[in-house]
C-alpha cells in the first residue's frame, strides 16, 4: 500500500511549545484560590500566558479555572511542581491536571459507514490543524482500510453482531490500551456498553447528527425532517451511559426549508457534523474542557 | 389617556397596491397547472409580479404555488375573477385562496405578563414595518392597559382562572369575532383549548421560547440551562390540538455558554423570540405560508 | 407630560452588587503579574468572582486582565485599595481602572430621526437589562421629545447646521458634562469633531449600519445593495478621528437575498443595528472592554 | 500510481433525471411571460416541477425565471422543443438558455499550494454531493499531482512566471477547450486575463478569502486581524476583469475574537472558504444562477 506522501504541518506557533503546560482545577469556591494558584505558579518560575476563570455562584458554588503557562526546561521541571502543587490542592479541596502541550494526544476514531467525519479528521490533522497524533481507526466495516492505510495509520477491522458484542468491545479495549488518550465516535453506529465507558470516563467525544435533545436516538434527519424544522444541527459530547445524554461540548446549526428532503438535510448536515465534531475535538486536546455534573464548561 | 403621537409609515412600496393581489394553491401534482393558472390570470388582464412553486414529489406528490399579481382596478374585477377560477380550481381539485394586498390583515394580540414580544410588533407596526392593522389587545393582567392604549390601541383585560376558563374564552371569541382574521399569542402563558383552536385554523400563531422539538412546555430555559446546551433557540407555530407540537413557521437561534445562567439565558432568548415572531407574523400577513400535514410551505 | 408607568427592573442578580467591583489592567507581559495582582486581592479581603486574562504574545507581547471580585464593605474599603495598588501597577507599569458595579454608567445617547436604536436602549432599559441610568437624550430634530420624556428622560433639542455645528457642540458638550459617562450614537447623522471626541475618548460608541470595514460613510445599504452582497451587517465601533474607523466592539449580520431591495435591507438592518449597538453598550457599561491600538479586547 | 477506490455514488434523486431539463430565462418585465412559457411548456408535454421567478420592479423592470421540467424521452424531444421556443423568446425578446440534468457539467479546478478547497470539492464528488464531472486539476505547482491523480483526475502542472504568463495562460486554455464547462479557482493565487475571461463569461467561480467587499487584494486575513473585525468571511464570485469585483455567488461568515491571531483566523476561514466555494459551485452546476448587471440572482 503506498503512502500519502502528505504529512502534517508544524505550525509556527507549535513550534517551540516544549516549555508550555496547561493545568484545570475545579474546586468549591472560596476567596483565595487564583492568589494561591499563581503565587505558586510564580514561585516556581512559570509565566502564565492565559487564564479563564468560570465561579458557579460566588455563594457556596463551584470554582473552575485553567491556566496556560511557561516554564523553562518544563520536561524536567514539570514532575517536581506537580508534587509540589499537591500541598495548594489539597488546601482547597481541589480536583486537578495538568498537561504538557507538547504530549500531543494520541486519538483512536471509530467509524462505521459514513466517511465524512472521520475524513474532516484526517484532513485537519494533515493540514496541521488537529495537534494530535491519530493512534488507530477502528471500524466495525473493512471499507475504509485502504484510505486510512493511505495517510499511515493504522486500520482495525472489528465486526460487530449482536451475539459477538462483548468479545468486540474486548478486542477494541486491548487495541486502544496504552495507545489512545481520547476515543472519537465519527459517525459510529453502535453503541458503547457502559463496561466500556468506563475505561474512558469523559474521554470518549460522539458526534449526534442533531441539535440535541431534539431527536435523540436513530434517524434523526428524518425525524427533523417529519416535524418540519427549519433549522437542523450536530451535538457533539462526551458519551455516558444515558443514550445521547453526556455532556454536551459543541453544537451548531444550519438553515433548511421545506424544499429540503431528507436527503438533502443529510447532505447538509455532514458540513454541519463535521465542523462540530472537529472543534469539540480541538477543544478537548488543547485541555479546554471541563465536566461538573453532566455539563461542560468550555474556556474557548 | 394620552394617545402616542406616532403613527404608522406607508413605506413607499406599498403606497400602490390597491391593485394587488395574492393567490395560495394547493393540489395534487400533475402537468399542466402553471399554465392554466397563469394562462388564466394572463387571460384576465393580471401580470405576475412573483411566483414561487414547490412539489413535493413529481410522482403523486403535492403541488404548492403562490402567484403574486397587479391587475387594473383590482377592488371591482376581483369577484368576477375569483367567481371565474372555480372552473380551473374544479379541474385540478385545488384548495385556492386569494387575498388582496391593500386589505389589511387585522391583528388580536395576546399577551400575559411579559411585554417583549408585544412591544416588538407594536414598534415593528409604527415603523411602518408590519403591514397589518392591531385589531386589539386582549390579556389575562391589566398591567400593559396603559402601554397599549396609548398607540390607540383597544385593550380587553379578560382574566382567566381554572374556574373561569370556558367563560373567558367565550369573552375572547366574542372580542375578536369579526375583528381579527389573525390571532398572535405574544408570550400568552395560557393553553387555549382545542374549542377555540377550532375557530382559527392556522390562523393562531405561537412563540415558544426553545428551538423545538427540544424543551417542550414549561420553563425551557430553565431546560435548557440544565442540559447544558451551547445554543438557544425560539419558534413560531400554528397553534394546534397539540401543546409545543403545530406547524413551525420559523426558528432561530442564538450561541450561549456556560457562563450564561438562567436569567442570562432569558435576557438572550427575549431577542430571539421578538424576531421569529415578528419575521413569522411578517410572512403570515403576507401570505406567505401554506400549512400541509402539520409542516408549512414558506414562500419567503 | 404623562410619565411612562414603567420603571426599569432590578433583576435578582444585580440586588447585592453593593460590594462588587471591576478592575480592568493592561501592561506589557512578564511573568507574575496574576500571582501580584490576586495576592493583592486575596490580602486585602476581596474574594475574585471571575478573571479573563488575554496575553497578545508571551514575549515581549500587551498583558491585559479584567477581575471582578467581591470585597465586604466595598463602598468604605475601595479607595484605600486603590491607594495601595498604586505600587502593584507602579511595578509592572500598568494602565489600570477599578468600577464599582453598583455605580451605573450613565448614558447620553443622541440621534437624529431614526428611531429605533433608541427605542431598543429605552426598551432594554425598561426591562432591567441594560444596568445603566438614561441621564439625556440629544438630537438634532425636536422629533422624539414627547416619546422620551414618556420615559422620564430629559431631553435636549440642539439643532446643527454647518454654520453651528460648533456652538451646538459647545451646547452639547454643556450638557453632557458632569452628567454622563458614556455617549452613544444611537443613529446620529453628524459626524463629531475631534475635539469633541478628545474629551471622551472610547467613551463614545457609534453603531454604522455596515459590516465595516465594508461600506465606510454615507447610505451602506444602498452601497450593499449595489454590489449585490448575500450578508448585511452592522458594527458597533468607539469614534476615532478616522470616519468609521475606530476599534470594532461588536459586529453581526443576517443573510439577505436578491430580492431584497433596499427599503428592504434598511428593514433587515435596523433589527441588526438594534441587537449589535445594545451588545456593545452592555459590554462596555459592564467594563469588559479595553482598547489597545484601534482594537479592541472583550471579555464578554 | 494506485487509483482511489472510491467512486462518487448516485444518489436515488439523480437515478432518473434522464428527461428532467432546467430553462433560464431574462427579459424586460410585461404581462405574460409566466403564461406564454408554461403553456409552451405544456403544450409540449412537459410537466413543471420547480419555478422560481424574480421581477426586479413590476414597471419596466427585468424579469428573472428559471423552470425545471420532466419531459418523456428529452433526450430525443429536447431540440425540437428548443426550435420551437424561439418563437417564444423572440416575443419577449428573452435571453435565455436550456440544461439537461442529466448532462453533467465539466470542471475544471485551478490551484495553487493551498489544498483545503480542491480537498472538499474532490470529497463532495466522492460522497455524490457534487453532481458534475471533473475534468482536470490545474496548478502552478506540481505538489498536489500525486493526490488529484489518485481520485483518477488529469492533473496539469503549468508553471506561471511574470514571463512566461501569456503562454502558461495559452496553455491553460488549450487544455481546458472543449473539456470544461466550468473553471473553479479554488485558491488559485494567480491574477487571470481578461483575454482569458473572454473565454469562459460568467463560468469561472473564484473564492476569495473574505467578506467582500471588504478586504480586497492580498492577505485579507492579515488585513481583518489589523482592523479587528470580529466577524470574518469568504465570498464567491465570478471573475471579472476588475479585481474580485465580480457577481458575487454566496458569502458566509464565522465570528472570531481578540484572541484569534492571523495564523488562528486562517485555520477558521478555511473551513468558510471550503463550504461557502462548495455551495456556489453546486448551485452553477445546477444552473440556479443567472447574473444581471454584476449581481447575481441564485434561485437556491
Amino acid at each position: 500500500m503506498q503512502q500519502n506522501t502528505y504529512q502534517p504541518q508544524q505550525s509556527a506557533r507549535r513550534a517551540n511549545n516544549e516549555n508550555r503546560a496547561r493545568m484545570l482545577i475545579s474546586c468549591p469556591d472560596r476567596p483565595g484560590i487564583v492568589a494561591a494558584v499563581s503565587q505558586f505558579l510564580y514561585e516556581h518560575g512559570a509565566n502564565i500566558v492565559q487564564s479563564d476563570q468560570y465561579t458557579m455562584d460566588p455563594e457556596g458554588g463551584m470554582f473552575f479555572i485553567r491556566f496556560e503557562f511557561d516554564l523553562n526546561d518544563l520536561p524536567k521541571q514539570l514532575p517536581q511542581l506537580q508534587e509540589d502543587f499537591a500541598r495548594v490542592a489539597d488546601r482547597f479541596d481541589m480536583k486537578w491536571l495538568t498537561f504538557r502541550a507538547a504530549r500531543k494526544k494520541r486519538l483512536a476514531i471509530f467509524v462505521s459507514k459514513e466517511d465524512h467525519c472521520l475524513l474532516e479528521l484526517l484532513w485537519q490533522w494533515q493540514a496541521g490543524d488537529l495537534d494530535a497524533d491519530i493512534a488507530m481507526v477502528i471500524s466495525n466495516h473493512p471499507d475504509m482500510r485502504e484510505l486510512v492505510e493511505s495517510f499511515g495509520i493504522t486500520y482495525h477491522h472489528i465486526p460487530v453482531t449482536p451475539d459477538t458484542k462483548e468479545e468486540a468491545e474486548r478486542q477494541q479495549l486491548e487495541a486502544v490500551a496504552d495507545k489512545a488518550d481520547l476515543i472519537v465516535l465519527a459517525r459510529y453506529m453502535q453503541i458503547i456498553t457502559p463496561k466500556f465507558i468506563e475505561y474512558y470516563p469523559n474521554r470518549i467525544i460522539n458526534i449526534h447528527h442533531s441539535f440535541l435533545p431534539a431527536f435523540v436516538g436513530g434517524k434523526p434527519y428524518a425525524q427533523a425532517y417529519k416535524r418540519g424544522v427549519k433549522i437542523i444541527g450536530a451535538t457533539a459530547h462526551y458519551v455516558t451511559e444515558e443514550l445521547d445524554g453526556g455532556p454536551i461540548i459543541e453544537q451548531d446549526v444550519q438553515r433548511v426549508s421545506h424544499r429540503d428532503d431528507v436527503t438533502e438535510l443529510k447532505r447538509i448536515g455532514r458540513t454541519i457534523e463535521r465542523v462540530v465534531l472537529a472543534r469539540a475535538v480541538k477543544w478537548h486536546i488543547e485541555d479546554r474542557v471541563l465536566v461538573h455534573q453532566n455539563k461542560t464548561v468550555v474556556f474557548s
